[in-house]
């Protein structure tokens, strides 16, 4: 029923010389393993040369690209923005109706961290105990509220939501209705998360359409 | 404008002979104590005997009461269980709308794991990180969705809420919405819970009522 947000090309862009290029794919490799890496064994117990040697390259390479371990997750926060910014230029655009434009970053977003029920578990307990992984996420969460509100405000104007609220408090539940899946998710032992995403989505939706 | 949920006596049963009076306040003491320091170091760097000697008793002692630390929060799902108990004989006396008792027991299930920001971070790494805490509390949840689920029927079956959806989703919403609010508030560097609460309610309640 769902499944545009499955067909899209990957979000990162291409960089232009074959020096770049091979810089960007390494440091791509290193986020794969390192995601890899913590779904099996948790963020903490995840070294960086457990992800050196799992990705094949020398044990100070790791620090070419990362200050710290914790800088990985930098490259998922950057992923997610470019996930909202994609969605914005979708909404502004005007092809789509805003309602699938935000069904369809809900399940993307989602997706990333939800790869499994261990990575998103590892993903949380990294995020709420360790304070520098929490601040840059904070902030990227801050960011991406305030696209989110500008795409809401969109939708109040074609009359697709409802005008009787402010768009930062919808951006607010949607994050809210997109973390509390997740959690509720993983605590599971089974579960299709877009599945999960799609029922949360139609609540969010019932919330914030004009009707 | 709501303090109806911080009026309340406390949920606690009284046992009746002294030994067992006692036996529940020591018991009581070992959780309180217990929860501070998971709030001050995270529940993973305190140690039972840290909260023997917080609670001023002997370091067996607290095996006289809970098997391992994990099952110190068996108590914290116990009270939790007993609110969502207490809300749904509320819902039955039909004294209040469903709508205050729903209101209620959502700022109230909030306050325990939110007395801070650091100790919903801390049991929050807890229930995402070990298996037996997550069983638990996955198990707890699901019990209290069901009673929840009563609570919802009730609300339809007196026009409160809309009959076109299953009460175990709506359940289902609450628990989200919660969880959603206490993640987001704890990656927080201040903020008032019971306010944040009152919104996500306000969001809830505005999908499931009946209007």
């Amino acid at each position: 029923m769902n499944t545009a947000h499955q067909l899209h090309k990957p979000l990162t862009s291409t960089p232009v010389g074959r020096r770049e290029r091979r810089r960007a794919e390494t440091r791509e490799k290193l986020f794969r393993v390192a995601m890899q890496l913590f779904a099996e064994r948790g963020f903490f117990a995840t070294t960086t040369e457990d992800i050196t040697e799992a990705a094949d390259v020398g044990q100070g390479t790791f620090f070419n690209y990362f200050p710290t371990k914790q800088h990985v997750l930098t490259v998922l926060t950057e992923k997610q923005m470019e996930r909202v910014a994609h969605a914005r230029e979708e909404a502004e655009s005007g092809k789509m109706p805003i309602q699938d434009v935000l069904r369809e970053l809900m399940h993307r977003i989602a997706q990333e961290p939800g790869k499994s029920q261990a990575l998103t578990r590892s993903l949380m307990t990294a995020l709420l105990s360790n304070d520098e992984v929490r601040q840059f996420a904070r902030d990227t969460m801050g960011r991406g509220r305030e696209t989110l509100s500008e795409m809401i405000k969109l939708g109040q104007k074609r009359g697709e939501i409802r005008r009787d609220r402010k768009p930062a408090e919808l951006a607010m539940a949607f994050q809210r209705n997109v973390i509390g899946t997740l959690v509720l998710w993983a605590m599971q032992t089974e579960g299709d998360l877009d599945a999960w995403i799609e029922k949360t989505f139609r609540d969010f939706w019932g919330m914030v359409s004009s009707q």
